[in-house]
Order: C-alpha cells, then structure tokens, then sequence
C-alpha cells in the first residue's frame, strides 16, 4: 500500500532528522527562548527581507490558526473567510470555540477576493442595526489553498488594499506555503507576502519538519503579547528548541524549496498522466495536491494499492478524489500509479 | 410619525402594566423563586398539557437563545439553523461567543426542513474526518420565522422525528409564537410544540410584555442545572417576580393569544391593501410581519409619515421592507396607512 | 414575614413605576436609541460633570460586569478582585466564563488597596515565565463593598494611581451605589468616581428602579464598539426606553440619592438598636447591609417573622447575618423588628 | 553553565530519538490513528493492568489539562485545584479561557486533601444562592507535586472516595508521573492511579521523550467524542504516529521507569549534598525536584556556572530555589555542583 491521501505520511526530511539527532543532548533553555529558535526567527526574517518582522514557532495548523485569531480579534469581531477555508470546515470549530464567528463567503477554486470583501463590509457599515452583527476584522487565506491553487499577486494586494482600506487584518495560512513558493506558476514570494500579511505562517508540518509552523507577523498591534496567547492555547513547546532546529535547517540555504520543488514536480507528472489518461481535474493547480475526477470502478480498484482522499461526488458514476505528493514522496512511487493508471484507464 | 418597523415599539398591554403596578410594594423572595414566577410556570405547563415541563422566564430573546445553546451543547457540537436564523445573523455572535458554530442551512421562505437535516448528519457520519468538523447536536427554528412563516404541523413533526433519530435536540425559537398560533393558517399548538421539541421559548417582549421570554424544556438532560446558567450568562432578573407577574397575566385567560389576533387581524388588513394596491409581497406569510415588494419612490414618500425596515433590495427601482403590527397597533393607524397607500399607488 | 434580606424585594419606587405608566404606549424605536434613553445619559453625564463620558443602560449587575469586563480584556489578561469581590463569589463564574481570570486579592472590610495591586503587578513583571500568567489589566471594586463598606476618597485616588502607572483599567460596581453616596461616612461623589474610574456603572436594580444599572465609561479604549457587545452579552433589551424612562426619573432631580438616604437612615436605626441590645456587628458600615452577629437562639426566634440572610459561622453559638434596608423599607417595619429584637435580647 | 532549572533542557532519551529515525521514513496514516498510536496505547492498558482505558496522546502539559478540563465540564462547572496546581498559577488562565473556574484551595507541600474537597462541596449544597456559584464537579491533583512531593495511597483513596461521593471527577496531572513513581518513598503505581482516577495523564515531555503526554481514560462520559475536543483545542498532531513510536519505547520493556529512576537518584545525592553544607530544604521530597534554602550570596555565586529556578524568597537574606535533575543529568555535572556547593558552604 502506498499512500498518497496526505502529505504528512512520513516524519521529517532526513536533514532536519540529523540535526535534531546532533543537538539532542546539548542544553538549552525552554519554551522557544533558546538560540535555536532566535537563529531560525533570523533566517525567516532575512528571507522576508523585513528586519522588523516577529516570528513565533507553534505546534501545529489548527493551533496556529486558532491562537492568531483569538489574539487579533475582539469578542465582537468574526473572520472572513472562504466556505471552503481550513478553519471553517476542517477544525472542528476552534475558531468559535475561541468565541468568533467564522463570516464565510462563496468561493472559487478556493479563492476569495478583494471584492467580496469590500461588498462584506460596506453591507456591515450601511446595516441599521451593525451592532446586531458581528464585526468583520479579519481576512483568512490560504495559500495554496484547500484545492491547491494559488493566488496571484495582483489578487494578493488588491486583498491587501481592501483590508487597509477597511481596518481588517489580512492573516495567510501558509500550512503548504512551500508547495506554493515552489510551483511553476507561482507568482508571489516572502517578502511579497509579508507586506502584503498583517500576519502569515510557513508551514512546517507538512513541508519537511516533524511539526511545526512558524507564524510570522508584521502588524505592531498583532504582535504586542502574542507569546501569552501561545502558551494560553497550548502551542508553547517545553523544549522550544525542537521547532527552532528543524525551521533553521529548512532556512538555512534552499532546503525548504527545493524539496517543495521536487513534490511539485511529481504532482505536475501525476497530473499530466491522469489527464493523458483520459482523466479531468476538478480544478486546475500546480501544487502537490491534484484532485482528479474517475469513474467510481477504478477508484475502487486503485484503492486497493494505493491512498487517496475522497473528495466529493461528481455524478452518478464518478467522484473527484485527493492525491498529494511531498517532500518525502518517491518517484518510483509515483511511476508505479501511473503505470497501473494507464493499465486501469485502458480496461474501461 | 407612526413605527411599524417592529413589534416593540410600546410598552406594555395595559393589564400587564396594571398588575406590576398593583403588585408592586409587595415584598417577595429574589431570583424567580417567588410565587408568581410558580404561577406563571403552573399556567404555563396547563397550557402545554404536560405538568412535566420545566419553565423558566428569561429577561430577552438574544439570551435565551444563547443560555439554551450553551447549556446544552459541549464545546465540540453545533447548533444547525437556517441562513436566515436570529441567531445566525442578528445576535452579534451570541452563540458563537459561547464557543459554538452556527451550522448554517439554505433556507426556503425562513424554513430548514427534515431532510436537510438527514443529509447534514449522514454527511457528518460519514465523512472519515468527522472529528475534524463539528459534530450537530441541535436543531435551531423559529416560528414564526424571520419572515413571518410558520411550520406546518407535518414540517415539525418531521423536523421532531430526525431530531431524534440522529440524536438532535430540537429548539424552537418563539420570540413571536403568538403571532404564530393566533394566525389564520397557524397548524400548531402549545402541546404540539411542548412535545415535538426538546426546549422551545414563548415571547413576551413582543407580545404584550414589557420584556421577557418564558422557556420550556421537556428534556430531562436540558433541564439539569438550567437556572446556573441563567445566572452566568446574566439573565437572572434580581425581581424576577417581574417576569412571573408578566406571564401570569398573559396566560391567566387567553390574553397572550387574545392580543396576538389583534395584531395579526391588522396585519392581515394591511397585507391586502398592499396586495389591492398592486404591490406583491415577498414571502406569503399571515403573521404580524409583512414584506411588500414598492417602488423606491413610493417607499421614500412613506417614509416621511411611517416607520419600516428596509429588508433587501429586488431590482434597481424596487424594494422589499416590513411592516409590523403587534398587539398595542391601533387600526386608525392603519387605516391612515392604508389610505395614504392608495393615494401614493395612484399617482405612480 | 417581613424581608429584610435583600434590597430587592420590592418593585419601584412609584414615581419611576408612574412614568413607566404614563410612557406606556409612546412610540419610540428599539434598542437604547430613543430620546428617554440619551436623556437619561444626559442628566448622568451632568450629574459626573463631564460631557464626554458615555452612558449606556444594561439590565442587571452580573451582565453588566461580565459584558464591561469581557469589552476591556484580551484573552491573556485577568481582573484584580478582592476575594469577597461580587465577580469572585456569587456570579456562577460569569467573568470566567467570558474567558477571564478574576485575580483575587485578600480583603480587608471587603477592600483592596493600592499597595496590593502594586505588589501583584510587580510580581507579575520580575516573573521570570511572566507570559506563563495571567497579565493583568483590570481592577474591580465594589462600592459599596459586599460588606456595605466605603472606599474613601484618598483610597480610591491611590486605586486610580495605581491602575495608571500599571496600565490598568479601574472598574468600580456600583450595584448599590446610592446607599454609598448617601451614606454619613462618604467621601466620594459621581465627579470624583467618574475622573477616577475609567468604567463604573449606577446601580438602578437595588435603588429605586425595576431592573437596570447604567454603565459610564471615560476611558476611549472601553468606550469604542461597547454596545456590539452589550448586543452579544444578551444585555441590549429590545425596549431599551424602559432603561431611559427609569434612570431620567432617578436623575431628574435629587431622587436617586433621596431614596438611598431613607434606606441609610433606616440602617443607622436599626444598626444603633443591634448594639443597644448588645450585638455587635461583624463590619463597620454606614450604608444600608448590617451584618450583626447574634446568638444562634435568637436567630432562629427573628426567623420566624424576618427575613435575613446568613452571612457566617463566628464561634459555636453564634452567626453573623445580613439585614438589608432599602428605598421601599417602611419605618414601622424597622421599629417592629427593633422591638422584638430588644424582647428578644432581654430574654437572653 | 550546566543547568539544573528544569527537566526540559534536553530533547529526547537516546533510545526514542532512535526510534524515531528508524521509522521516519515509514509511510502511516494521520491524527494519531497509525499502529505505532494503537501499539502504545495497548502497552500503556497493559501497565495500568486495564483493558477499557481510552489512551490519548498530545503534544504537551497544557493542552492535556485544558482540553481534559474542557470536555469534561458544562459552563457552570469548575475544577478544584491547590493554590499551587499548575492549571492555577502558570497556564496563563487556559482553563479559564475555555470558561471555566479553578476553585483553589489552600495547599500543605503541594497538596490538597479528600476533607477539603467534602468541605468546599458541602458549603456549596447547603449555601441557599448555591446557583450563583460555580459548581465543583472535577479535582485537579498533580503527582508529583510542583514541589516535588506525592500523594500517599491512602490520599488518593480517599479523594476518589469524596469524589465518587459527591460525583466530581478526579484528574491526576502526571507530568513527572515517572519521577513519582521511581521515588523511594512512592506508595503509588499505575493499576492503583487508573483505579482512583477518571482520568490522569502519563509526562513524556518531562521523562524522555522529546514532547508528549498519554491521557488515560477510565470514565466511559469522558471518553465519549474526545478525539473531536483533541482538534478543537489544537492538540491533535498530524504526525500522530511521533506521539505513539515515543511512548512505544517509553513503555516496550521498563525504560520510563529505569531513566525516571536514574534521575531521582541523582537528586537524592543532590539533596544530601546541601543538607549536608547545612542548607535546609523548603519542602520534603524525594522526586527530581529540589527546593533547598540558601544565603542570596552563595545563590549569587552558583548562578555564575549553574541554571537554578528562583523560588521565594524566605527571609531577607535567604531564598529558596529549585534545582531538577533529569533523564538526562550526567552524574559528573551533580558531582561538580557538590564539591562547589561545599566548596562556597565553607565560605560562609
């Protein structure tokens, strides 16, 4: 059985392995105050190009996600979000649990844009009774998102724009931000984002590291106190220095993209096969995560060796379903679906 | 200038207001425990047929609709609720500030019926990451609804049937059931609704009170503890004999429901002048609440001597609103609507 | 059975029950935003000598203090309290459960003071793992005190002080602040309170009206979004003139403090006549809860024809109770409990 | 500097880092439903001599006690801690961010006892406003202590008796469990905890593993949707599978107990040593945290090449402080730290 269903199948890249190995037993002090740490915040900041930015290292997504916005926002405040955003299907409600309303608005390929937020808002300010709704304070994106399509940067700043020009706080999930930086029709970059981002994070979890995300912030008022809210919501590691070493390995020179780059590159090659093979995309993206449509009979029979996600019902005989490469994916692994593929499209 | 933008525009009936008058200096216990409150529950239950049910008076419909929730429900379970529901849109994230997600349903004429429902549940069950999503434990109507609609007797036993089935408590939120049960097509019954639903709330504020809601609970899991959480979420009334002396009143002859066809006999009246006028309604409803469809020169002329709430816009030139009567409208006001109406229709 | 347990037991003062009448079935609009309402804000801000304070009407003492408390905090921070504070103790966890810390301080006749906020916030500074505790940001005082005490005007001077150069808000409630004002021993007045405090609220429930505080707030901060927030708490009543048409009748001219001075007189006399008759009390005070300490004996003897309230065990024959006064007490009613008391005490 | 301020200074025991590289590479599903989760959750029921345990693993101590307190309590319920117990003081409120109470009760060397717990539960019954009081329903134990100290048998015994009396759930905090249990003193195993507790969790962070805590379920109401709180609350790893291979090794043959074991030992010679220079300890203990009282002139000196934790201060020329041993001390740092303990003891 090979897995494809995920890109957290494996641990870590095997670099970050041995440098956790290498200072396993070395002394530090706790709670992400150590060296580690500081040099990792330096690297990201350097790759930022912004001097001023503050990084913080939590656990996992969902903490990232959830302890960001319960941070920004006050008890009235909501967070815009696309329907099919993380946090407001995939999450189990640690946005609300938090105390704020997910305001989710209709999307495309996963995407949002500067539009719909600016018809949100205005809505909010001409409503007679806006104290009788919930304050719109925050933009959540992801990039790439749930469907594994990226925004362009023009969509990024005119987001960026509409959020200044209505006081809201742009926040980015970049749980899979490498896979987005690395793809071939990538058109945003670090620096880009953090100046367009109130706040962003780079994940880890699922480019490389064992765990891991580092959160990175520009707004002065997100900032102030954040480190509070990460132990108040359980995201603040004892042994801090685990997510310092693994994100200053992924930093310290390309490794982060490069091995975003190889699990592109294998997701475009499965792409190119299912199409060739007589297979549509539900939607068209260049990261790791492709979402083909197939007839039900060979789904079946493909998942007999191999992982994948389902997805959602296309029709009466046919379903789109999830398969991702990573950093870790073997390209053996993937030649060997492809082949069986095109033995699987030729008996139909 | 005379409002029919709502249904709390007075006070309160006159007999209500007599009977707090009369009562006044009298010295009773704190907390709905004296013996009005005890009346008023007693008289409630009779009117149920279930000398079972819990009853509790609550100051407002924001907090009984948030008390309930959070009561029942633990921190991972939502509360399923048409787009259209209070509280999904008109309680500034009420409920989501007690840590839960509003699980919005597409609604038809303010309604969510059975099979929604069962689709919602089955989706849960089977998706392979239902502990990734919310898990729906409550079912959340009002009736009548935001649109002045009532469930037929069938739709809620249907709605009833699913509640249990998928293990569901279904609450009805009554902030104008007498409008509801005094209406011409009005189906249901306080027994019908004491036994379909598992907590349900009659409205006073809007009918003939000065302010409070009466909630009953047939649920035994429900009832346990109910009255610690109305003191938390601050809605136990020190003189909550005020609430007892209320209800006593509008339940000790057929007041509550008296006052109610007044308003709805009005309503009625209006509801096809507008409709004689030329003027179609937006939803058909025979409740307190009208939704006329007028050109937005009409509407702005009417404005200058009415009082109603701009509902949504219909085309470029055209508008829905509402107008409300209640119990305290006087039919000369009407009337003079009615005859202003005319007027205006004709010089279009 | 006369009550003397709580300052609660009645209605309202008639002529706020006259205007209620009289106001009755006038139009206005929903919600705080009629004229009673910005009138009754108007004769406060007068009374505290600043225009640009705000007032806003809510309708009970615990939705007052967790809604202000739930406005000013971020999630990490907490609410300094003396032990005894009403938040701490008798609110089922109200502020809790808004996700606030209430940190409570030792108490001394139901006060804290300067030095002990001073010394916990340098605590919490030179705390190596600060950000691993609550950050405080709010005092809370009671004035008067669950005890019936006064803060005077230099301890509530160095509360301010103290509260400024640490960057917290100062809260003072004021469920019975009327009792306070008007009591022999009171340094304070609204004008003092209000440069004071950044936030205290005029108790309305215990002094004269049928339910209601008003809440006035100096600080900018506090005041930005508040009613989004009373909305959310379940605290905004749909007919918010009843609020204005209350608090205009206490503050059009010298009610409110007239009616505090007849219950403070009446608990001087009653007070005089416990130590007269040999019973001394647990706290000093001069505003209208006394809390003698008596034979059990005798306790049990008044019980059957006075209501009071148990307070605490003092030694193994003894308890401390509570007598409360109030703007309803009838005098005859205080000079029958003082006769049967001195019966009662020569029967010892 | 060679630290001793804590048992987190290093990463992970040798042969769990081992493990970890070892299956790195391996492909396993997510979210902790892998066989490595399965396989030490079985040798964890087999240690606890009980087959029905529900066994969970998160990421660290905070998110252990928050999500457990979280899912076990409605709104109106608190957890009865000590003064001291970490939920209280160094958690920066997470359990009062998800709404809920500590009670705190007074400690004797960290702990708390069963006559307490009957005592704060007997005044809520009988207290006539108990509604306006939170409602105990869990007590929250840690063993060890934060000072180091345990509970005997009996003390457990009998607060799960007054728990099961009075229907609270017993909570045993175990994130120095192993260093409890390998103390010469220990009168407690893992059959008796799982027996006296409904739920109580097992320290990987603290005891040989780079992060992670194994919850352990004996009550079938708080086992019920546990996993749907792990998410909510941000605890449930992606990477399950690292949770389960640590704990695997922890727990295949007598590893947690023999590193717990090595590290008590040290602090026992650790403790003599300064008995013997004449330095008292604060507290009596036998587990790898020592709290010894030393002139600030000697602290002063050590500091230069040794990590201690400040205490409190005693006196105004003593202080106590804490010092910690590990499954990762060498015995050559304790030994250096001795001869210079006598070494500046003779100073004096």
């Amino acid at each position: 059985m090979i897995l494809f269903q995920c890109d957290y199948n494996e641990g870590a890249h095997p670099r970050v392995l041995e440098k956790l190995v290498e200072t396993n037993l070395d002394q530090t002090v706790g709670y992400g105050e150590d060296e580690h740490c500081a040099h990792a915040a330096e690297l990201i900041r350097k790759a930022c190009g912004d001097d001023s930015l503050a990084v913080h290292f939590l656990v996992g997504g969902t903490q990232a996600n959830m302890t960001v916005i319960a941070a920004a926002l006050r008890p009235h405040q909501g967070v815009i979000a696309a329907q099919t955003g993380h946090i407001n299907g995939h999450e189990t409600g640690a946005v609300e649990s938090t105390g704020h309303k997910v305001l989710a608005l209709p999307q495309k390929n996963g995407k949002i844009d500067a539009s719909q937020v600016a018809e949100l808002c205005e809505a909010h300010l001409h409503d007679a009774s806006f104290e009788h709704t919930v304050q719109p304070k925050m933009v959540y994106i992801s990039n790439p998102t749930e469907y594994g399509t990226l925004y362009t940067g023009k969509e990024l700043e005119e987001l960026s724009a509409v959020c200044r020009r209505y006081g809201l706080y742009l926040f980015l999930d970049g749980a899979r931000l490498g896979y987005g930086l690395a793809a071939a029709d990538n058109e945003l970059n670090l620096p880009l984002i953090a100046r367009c981002c109130d706040v962003f994070y780079i994940g880890g979890t699922k480019v490389g590291a064992l765990f891991g995300e580092a959160v990175v912030m520009s707004n002065e008022e997100l900032k102030k106190d954040f480190r509070y809210l990460i132990k108040q919501k359980g995201g603040m590691l004892a042994k801090g220095r685990l997510l310092g070493v693994q994100f200053e390995t992924l930093f310290e020179d390309d490794l982060y993209l490069e091995i975003s780059r190889h699990a592109d590159r294998l997701a475009d090659k499965l792409r190119e096969a299912f199409v060739e093979a007589g297979f549509p995309m539900l939607v068209e993206s260049r990261t790791n995560q492709i979402f083909p449509i197939l007839p039900d009979t060979i789904l079946e029979k493909l998942g007999h060796d191999y992982g994948y996600t389902w997805q959602e019902r296309v029709d009466e005989t046919h379903s789109a379903v999830r398969f991702c490469t990573s950093w870790a994916t073997r390209e053996e692994n993937v030649d060997r679906l492809i082949a069986d593929l095109k033995r699987l499209a030729l008996s139909v």
